[in-house]
């Protein structure tokens, strides 16, 4: 190893490998959001509503969540007709709050930084220790 | 419009279109959470060591946010050799601490949407007014 001035100290320290890439994607992180807050599921035409995509992109969507058995999909027979209905799974919702516990690290991370940053105490790139 | 049941209120409530792609993908919020901790930049090998990427992947992603104008790359003299020196651009800095914000948001409706889950007012996925 050489010997080196400015050397961050730990190592992958901002890797974040916690954030599970199938949640992390922006249109999932919303469809998990807005199941989360509706236990008792949603209609996939309000769920592409709240999370403001398209049809086709919602299902590619669900597609990839399913597979990874965070949601699961059934047909409910509602307002005269059959519905597609989408919930969140016990696994699912595991793994959502396994995957806030890791945004909020990286929250706390950007907040130290940005006040270590203010305080001028980020001389000579060593803020992290 | 049917007059239904169970509509949630708010149009897009879960999009966070804030969440802005270039800076939300896993590796590359990483690189720029590292950047914001050390100000005055980072060798290429120690954001490759503090990140846990490949040269590959991290030249990849450099090359993306080179191109959205958040991180600058120069070469300095350094330890008796040419070095690549990663900076984050103040433009870097302003989006990155509005995506911030956004991200804030998100833990805020899954804190609440977990919370309402845990006091039982979650009843007929309708968490949200």
């Amino acid at each position: 190893m050489n010997r080196r001035r400015d050397r961050p100290q730990r190592t992958h320290r901002f890797a974040y490998n916690g954030l599970d890439r199938v949640i992390h994607e922006r249109a999932r992180l919303g469809v998990l959001t807005s199941l989360v807050a509706h236990r008792r599921g949603l209609l996939f035409r309000d769920l592409k509503q709240l999370c403001g995509l398209t049809d086709g992109n919602l299902n590619r969507h669900l597609q990839v969540l399913n597979a990874a058995k965070l949601v699961e999909i059934s047909k409910g027979f509602e307002h005269n007709r059959w519905q597609t209905v989408c919930r969140i799974t016990p696994e699912g919702r595991k793994r959502y709050l396994e995957y806030l516990g890791v945004l909020e690290q990286v929250i706390r991370d950007a907040a130290a930084a940005v006040e270590a940053e203010a305080n001028g105490n980020a001389v000579r790139g060593l803020t992290r220790s």
